[in-house]
């Protein structure tokens, strides 16, 4: 019988196992898993590297071999028990003889859940919670996408410490520094989507791909989505080139005439789209994560909505007084209505500070 | 004779002698002394604590006693060499016997200065400019104070992550927290003067006084400044209260007529007050480190001048897309000319962040 430390031991090396995909398994979650044998001896350790790879389980198991018959398995994540592109991992761990199973977070997928329940039927002793927190942030993005339906999103932004992403005359080649950008197009490199605004696309015809060199090797492209509720992107626009592709969303009246893009039409809302609707799209797309960046009406926008999930700050060390706020109207008029967050991870990159925040849990907000 | 790690390693205990006393002994610097007896052993440490105290290196000495005969003397500043209201220290280190003396930092001051000569014709041997970036740091106000005889600037501002101090209606209480709020006061009550600008007094009306229920027991209450060119404070301004006093800084052919308040008058410059000449007749007050708050503008004029000197942002995890901006213009049209600071200091501060930041070296800016 493992005791409740040993537990949280052997699961915060699941939890930093699992930590190891994050950036390759969409569609599925990031997964680890630690397989002990009868003794309590660590027999096996695995993760969910890509999608359609072989889940956390199966690698733990095949590393433990007869090791684990009697031995204790912690999963991040409910063992699946449905047959995907690979086979239900609640039956490996019954094939394999595990008598005990621990989980930190329950499966939300209606497709992929029961696992528990099937090995509680076979006798298998289950244990969940163990860790929730730390297993859930690590699959923060996955969680949101299986939970509410609609693709999890980051909203990334780079400014001087007085908020400003511009001076006064448009520029802001460089804000912040090599460094910080680099750690950008790693955030990219890692999202599902990358998605901007027509005005960004207008003032700065950015390519939004992950890296300026191509695509990375091994995982496809993150796809580029720009908000363009009128269809304005030039057809001869970066966003087109074909170094990922595009996916354009312009209002369900918009003239798309002249442009030949993958079109996705939504419903107005306000001035802009529905957003909601934008991200529901998105997740049907295998979208589980997005990764916005510019500008500051669209950020404004996903705000108000309460559809920013994560905010990440680049915050150079420098001082502009005027100029584009990094930020434009998010229905805010009152400091009561102030959009509260969290700071989950505060980190010097470069010479800049790098802040991740993370909305106040506002349940109005979000049904 | 001293190995160069053991001088860092006993100037590093001195520097943080002299920080004991930061905002008590204005106008005079910060000092710490550690005394080595002539074999090397600790035997003597002493730092100055508040104006007309006994000198770090006096302290020092009296604890030491006999055993400072041939031994070490590490001090942060170079010992004085004059009578002012205590003795000078150079005099007192050869009649201890002191056989060395390591200082970090040469007395800019001409009045105080020749410390380190008169050891030297005496027959001590002087080591200079060890841990010199380091002791500097912690004499930052006083040697700005020395070296260009004005005040050193210290712009406190508080704001959500994109840069805003108020909301759209003008609401701001609370953006930080609590606890930033109290390290707000920690840092008020060690400057010698508050300074805001007439439009922080004509919209909030604020008291600008270190602590709420009045100025801390055993030191003045810094001194508060209102930078007010036309002179537009009401006579029933709070900052007229009895908690402090208080000095306005209107131009010189301002209307003051109905105001029997402390006057400076001062020339214009653009559309305000030269606020160089403020500062210097601010140090002729004995103003060292001055604290500038509120508002906008006011920072962005001392910024466009070269005249802020550190950087103190209290940033809570709040967004809230319009409103106040933190900083007004500040001479900035192009991201070329841009203020650059480097970040000193990154501290969580309750759920907010503070970052310290100071101006990287720009020499055309001061002259």
């Amino acid at each position: 019988m493992e005791l409740p430390e040993q537990d949280a031991a052997h699961m915060a090396r699941a939890v930093a196992l699992a930590a190891r995909g994050h950036g390759a398994t969409s569609p599925n979650p990031v997964v680890g898993c630690v397989v002990l044998d009868a003794g309590g001896a660590v027999a096996g350790e695995g993760f969910h590297a890509y999608a359609g790879g072989p889940h956390a389980e199966i690698g733990a198991l095949a590393e433990a071999g007869e090791r684990a018959r009697g031995g204790t398995a912690y999963v991040t994540l409910e063992p699946c028990d449905h047959t995907g592109r690979t086979g239900p991992c609640s039956r490996a761990l019954l094939d394999a003889g595990i008598a005990r199973v621990v989980v930190a977070v329950a499966d939300p997928n209606p497709k992929a859940a029961g696992g528990a329940a099937r090995l509680r039927a076979a006798g298998v002793e289950v244990t969940t919670g163990v860790l929730a927190a730390e297993a859930g942030r690590v699959n923060e993005e996955w969680l949101t996408y299986a939970r509410l339906g609609r693709s999890h999103v980051t909203w990334k932004f780079a400014a001087t410490l007085d908020g400003r992403s511009a001076a006064a005359d448009g520029s802001s080649q460089w804000i912040t520094s090599p460094e910080a950008r680099a750690d950008v197009h790693r955030m990219r490199a890692a999202a599902d989507a990358i998605v901007a605004g027509v005005g960004t696309v207008l003032a700065d015809d950015p390519r939004l791909t992950a890296r300026p060199d191509g695509p990375s090797a091994g995982r496809r492209p993150p796809l580029r989505v720009v908000v363009d509720t009128e269809a304005r992107t030039p057809p001869d626009a970066r966003v087109f080139d074909d170094l990922a592709p595009t996916l354009l969303a312009v209002a369900d009246d918009a003239d798309t005439g002249r442009l030949k893009a993958d079109i996705l039409r939504l419903p107005r809302h306000g001035s802009g789209l529905d957003l909601r609707a934008l991200l529901t799209e998105l997740a049907a797309r295998e979208v589980v994560g997005a990764f916005l960046e510019g500008g500051p009406a669209l950020a404004g926008s996903f705000l108000r909505e309460g559809l920013t999930d994560r905010v990440v700050a680049y915050v150079a060390p420098a001082l502009l007084g005027s100029g584009r706020a990094a930020l434009g109207p998010a229905g805010v008029g009152t400091i009561g209505a102030v959009h509260r967050l969290t700071f989950d991870e505060i980190s010097p990159i470069g010479p800049d500070v790098r802040l991740i925040a993370r909305p106040v849990a506002q349940p109005s907000r979000e049904q």
